[in-house]
């Protein structure tokens, strides 16, 4: 039906030069590294929940990236409840659950672009910058990283919003995302998001 | 995740060499030619209904492919309780609502394979033959079709079972299917979804 | 090598408003209702000429998107040199053989975007309005101009530089294009290419 | 022109298992670290060239996948000549330069996937494996292999068959792609290519 396609995300857009992507913070931790990987995660959790409250008031779109664990039947909000309550993660999420405003793109594999609306979505929200977090830093952050590359997105994945089995392995791939993708790794507290801030102090164009 | 995607769809794969695709059936009608094509969409309906009852015995895969009426941050469940309960359109949602098998795909534009996960769930399932149906023919069911043909799929668009403003300009998307993308346009009833059967009266899911 | 990558397409870059494609009209014209259509794709090459050689005045880029006839092992020159020597239309193709500083691309598909680089390429050159022109009509012209209107491109399609088999297969076309895909319809010399050309007189390339 | 599509690539497909990529080998070597990695770049070649004249006699498609040096108004054949007369890596290029029956795609950015007809390609050959090798093994290999594991490609990268900048940061690329992408790295001449081998001397479906 055209015409509501004129405008993708409905009568509230939220346009802004950063987005911020959490990369399947919803998880239910069942895979064999899973306890090495939350000792990191719980910590890097409250980091990001931080982070997305600075984002929240700075009018910058959140947007969740997520695996959706092979249920293509099931919906996004399920599958949050189901590892709120019964993963071993639960902290995580329950720190990290989605709210009203979030966006939330679901991927069937290791990038968040793959096969997936996210491009599209970003594009209407006309994302230069992306804010890259989530788990796990080597991996599902990394694909996406590279694929948000080639797309020409300025990268941002802040070290202490990532985390991976070992420390070591994080880093690693931090150093990679800076080396071969020109990402900015500093860590979230420094990250400004406070150029767009003044911005939508005048009467921005498009408001929530 | 990778292990997790070793098989995109969880535990229970569908693979048939047919798929049903319901194309904005979850609607909430709510556009200016909606009353004429409301005429046209309850007895579809009833047809697309028979249909997918028979795809469901004969083990193919049933997907709604909608619309999400640019809501990227509702879920579709709750898409469909709006569209069935305050639409103009609600006895067409009532019959055709989604149930717990069958696998839905978000899609931001006219065409369900533009920027969604489509292609990979049918590669997945192992579909051929793509059965196309629901609102409106000659629009998001005929850029759908487009795309389904360059991507190699035999196209069926059963004639009884897409509806669009007039009668004249659902033929006459049908007329042109039937032409440039040779597409068998025979009424739902006559597909034989037979074959298949056969193989599906083995313990179904998941072989092959 | 990523530094090649900055800028896409060389040290001269054509950014502009607009691109001129002509698609398909590379073409050994070795089908079977080819005589029917060069009948009209005589006169639409001169057509089509005198507006590239407009658009080429007004720093529009010229972009060539050409089946390859299955030949992924050969390139376009040589294709062009076939079809200009021994094709039934070699004097459609050689009216509007590629110049110097024409882009191809070659696509394997009925449209232009699938599974090709034209998306990136015309976002490199910052396109927002194509103009659509080539063979046929109301099959690879249509199929394109589908795929670039779920890209949110605005549409050109000048009635006379287009043609299908029969006049009226390409009116039914275009009246679809103008009705679906809000193209714009009207003959090439009322295409104002203006506002642009004024920007071009400014010593050319690569601004804005 | 539909009828032309087919058979995507002509009257002499090649199907097989496999397929043989050669990645950015085409190269003006006109960057800063061109001399450290020509070092490398030499004797690879050599082991690249045997490879590929086993991949011919056992019927295996051979595909240069090859930036084109911001250029998409010259052709492929003429960066040839340029790079093999020119370049400071022409030994390379002369050894590895491309021969009739080869492939090529042209790639705008890192990954031989992203916005070209690689994976089209590659679905009419009934592709099931890849060796990847070329130019740089921690780099455009490396992007192209992380896409090629998300389209559910096996991977082979034989060590001897990529470069990188240093020895150390090849070791690491595959070492990366041995882990996350469970690509099989043994050196070239160890790859068998023999079942193919077998098969093909069957009455084969699809011969050149």
């Amino acid at each position: 039906m055209p015409e509501k396609n004129i405008d993708l995300h409905g009568s509230a857009p939220d346009k802004h030069k950063f987005a911020l992507l959490l990369i399947d913070v919803i998880n239910d931790f069942d895979f064999p590294e899973a306890d090495q990987l939350l000792k990191y995660a719980r910590p890097m959790a409250r980091n990001l929940l931080r982070l997305k409250r600075r984002a929240q008031k700075a009018g910058v779109p959140v947007v969740y990236v997520n695996d959706n664990f092979g249920r293509w039947k099931s919906d996004f909000r399920r599958t949050v409840e189901h590892c709120s309550q019964h993963g071993r993660g639960r902290e995580v999420v329950e720190l990290l659950r989605p709210e009203e405003n979030d966006y939330f793109v679901l991927k069937p594999k290791h990038s968040g672009f793959f096969s997936t609306t996210l491009e599209t979505l970003l594009r209407y929200l006309e994302t230069q910058g992306l804010i890259l977090t989530g788990i796990a830093g080597n991996f599902c952050v990394l694909f996406t990283a590279n694929d948000a590359y080639m797309r020409d997105f300025n990268l941002f994945v802040p070290s202490d919003c990532t985390v991976s089995n070992t420390r070591r392995k994080n880093d690693s791939a931090l150093a990679l995302m800076r080396k071969f993708l020109k990402a900015d790794t500093r860590p979230s507290a420094r990250i400004s998001l406070g150029v767009t801030q003044k911005k939508s102090q005048q009467p921005r164009k498009c408001r929530r």
